[in-house]
């Protein structure tokens, strides 16, 4: 459950621009806030299975867009691969050697192109 | 004008998959095949004002999407400083110190972030 509000936060930190003013609302009140499906009702004057229905909406939405664009994987693939070249040259950095810092120049200039 | 093909391209290459089947057929024709306005009429038969109409409307559209996402603008920033960073290891490569090698590779780790 903890990995799919991670999961939900980082697709709407994508794609959450894409959303309505009022989804926009509970999804950051529910995401942001730590607010409960009965505080966000409160707080929007709105059934709390209005906002069950909001969020579940919300979320199909915002995979359906992870789906076609996959921009999060892009990202989260790049961010790997930048903390594995970091511990590469943390690796090196006590005796660098200029063939290994070559290969990680290189690849450096490959990932800024993908 | 060519700036402007390689900044749609860019823009359709991200968000692409969010326009419709037709809007994709004349758009890739246009950008990846470099066809005339009068070759995707004729390709697609369609007239040469529909083809003119859906370039304008997909463009209005993909500029739309950067506009509230901006991951266009996002990846080129990261692009640069990927490439930036790439330049700093091999103005260090010939003689790399332990001091310059830390913070470059605290600042790979801080990219990965963003």
């Amino acid at each position: 459950m903890v990995e799919k509000i991670v999961e939900l936060t980082q697709l709407y930190d994508f794609y959450g621009e894409l959303l309505t003013d009022k989804q926009k609302a509970v999804l950051s009140l529910y995401l942001m806030e730590d607010f409960s499906l009965v505080e966000i009702a409160e707080q929007l004057s709105i059934s709390r299975q209005a906002v069950y229905d909001y969020i579940a909406k919300c979320s199909k939405t915002l995979y359906g867009y992870e789906a076609k664009l996959g921009l999060l994987n892009r990202f989260l693939e790049r961010e790997a691969t930048l903390n594995r070249i970091a511990d590469d040259l943390a690796e090196i950095a006590g005796e660098p050697n200029a063939s290994a810092l070559k290969q990680i120049i290189s690849e450096i200039r490959q990932l800024a192109r993908v």
